[in-house]
């Protein structure tokens, strides 16, 4: 059993873990840089140099603890370490345990591009523990609540009503958590490979992804969650242009962002997105995007055409 | 459709491809550099880059053209490119025709260490034209022979008989090709994963992959396939040694390699080979090997004590 964090993990949540766990306390350690611009190749050949001296064989588990860097990086690095070892996440994060912790993507950003390498693998567990969102800064916990607020979005019915939003503490609630969790584990049952129902899980993405790419080349770079924020507001506006969904719709999302996300102000124009754009893994002959016909009601592989996104930017 | 072969393989083989395949004829191009020696990460990520430039889709499939290298290269760069794309095999030498194409087998190799990356996924389809093994330099052709003669031990019954070694032409022929392949595909479809009865394909590997790792580091590096034959004839040794196998076969075996290899005539060190032997993806608390017990006989994971080892190298 091999331990993986990050350099703030392995300070705030390993230790609480390894006396929880018998089992941890002689599992060695792979510790790698902090943050969303390490889920690169060069992570992944620590891992594997790593996992090569302490002479990890296919029997090794990896236990991948930390944020959706550390579970997306961790999974990817053990699906191909001689051909795949088994490996578990446990998510320090609000965003990992609603979203990057379930549904086996795994993946890497290359060359700028987000998750552009990766596999479709299962982790073998998940353990869950909201008492590690005590651990996280206030803009990391906060910025998990995006993912919950898209899957309360896509759900529907009761969830997404008049006095939405809540407060900001009621999404660190064990019971918040397991509703959203149990949302996307539905979908994700229904299409392991992301080929058809799954993609409604990419609203807010296609255009959320691009701004996170552009804005970690700049001096203000965003974390997941703040650039999934401006995804949704910009494809709820297509939506609105292209699928008819009602304005009322786009002006709650807005009062919920600007109670939730009032520091995210900025703007962007089309020039700076193009280039990622353009990589987007649901591309097919175009641009291709999730877009919301209602509250409840996604469509997928939306055609997209420049015209519309010129007019979002412009 | 984007086209992957080596700098040979591009001179020699894509030529007459493209002139019979007209869906070949639009295909973009990745030209790798050509050896075993670049079947590692710098090649992929040279793919990966060429990939994104070609702004290459997940409905994008990549015709792998060359040996078990760009076969095993190929395979592995689509199978992690945008969490997978396609991939279909046009295996050019003896080896990959016999072996690398098929099984679902992908990999590179790590820091010396043999196929240390990899993943399991299947070819969508795979070419054979023996017309291509013209175009091989007579060293490159004859160390295919190596898996067919494994897959004969393997095999027995009426195979492996008294009158066996063909000659070399034989096992030219696309009848005994297909025989070859056959057997192989036989043991897959039972065990794609690798977990019992597919590792009896690993006989002669496990020395063989030490034999063939050490040597890259040296100035005269073997072809897989010769380091396979030193690799069968280390593990009958061991197969005599510990399992009882009868020194007739050994010494029917030792007549095939003097016959068709006589050029092979190296010897090796165990502290050579130690610390390849010792990153085996088959050990499990110990070296485990696929020896046999008779031709057509085999045990998998029989384990092999440093002091048999030690034995055959002294």
């Amino acid at each position: 059993m091999v331990l993986l964090a990050d350099a703030r993990t392995n300070g705030f949540c390993v230790h609480p873990l390894v006396h929880q766990f018998s089992l941890l306390q002689c599992a060695d350690r792979i510790i790698i840089p902090q943050g969303e611009a390490h889920k690169n190749m060069d992570s992944c050949m620590l891992i594997w140099q790593q996992l090569t001296e302490l002479q990890a064989d296919r029997n090794t588990v990896l236990v991948n603890v930390g944020g959706g860097m550390v579970c997306d990086l961790g999974g990817f690095a053990a699906s191909v370490y001689k051909r795949g070892i088994s490996f578990i996440h446990i998510p320090t994060t609000l965003l990992a345990m609603c979203d990057a912790g379930i549904g086996g993507k795994t993946g890497i950003d290359f060359q700028g591009y987000k998750n552009h390498l990766g596999t479709f693998n299962d982790a073998e567990a998940l353990y869950i523990d909201p008492n590690f969102l005590d651990t996280l800064d206030f803009r990391t916990r906060k910025s998990g609540i995006a993912e919950m607020i898209k899957h309360d979005l896509l759900q529907g019915g009761d969830i997404w009503n008049q006095t939405y939003p809540a407060e900001e503490q009621d999404f660190y609630t064990l019971q918040k958590i397991r509703q959203s969790m149990a949302f996307k584990q539905m979908i994700v049952a229904q299409d392991p490979r992301d080929e058809h129902i799954r993609q409604c899980l990419n609203f807010g993405h296609s255009i959320g992804h691009a701004i996170e790419s552009y804005a970690l080349q700049t001096e203000y770079p965003l974390l997941h969650g703040e650039a999934i924020i401006y995804g949704m507001y910009y494809e709820l506006l297509l939506s609105r242009n292209i699928l008819g969904l009602e304005d009322s719709i786009l002006q709650q999302f807005d009062d919920v962002r600007r109670k939730l996300f009032p520091e995210l102000q900025a703007t962007f124009t089309l020039s700076q997105l193009t280039p990622f754009l353009l990589q987007d893994k649901k591309n097919n002959r175009g641009l291709r995007m999730s877009l919301l016909k209602g509250v409840g009601q996604c469509e997928v592989g939306v055609m997209v055409s420049p015209e519309s996104l010129q007019n979002l930017f412009s």
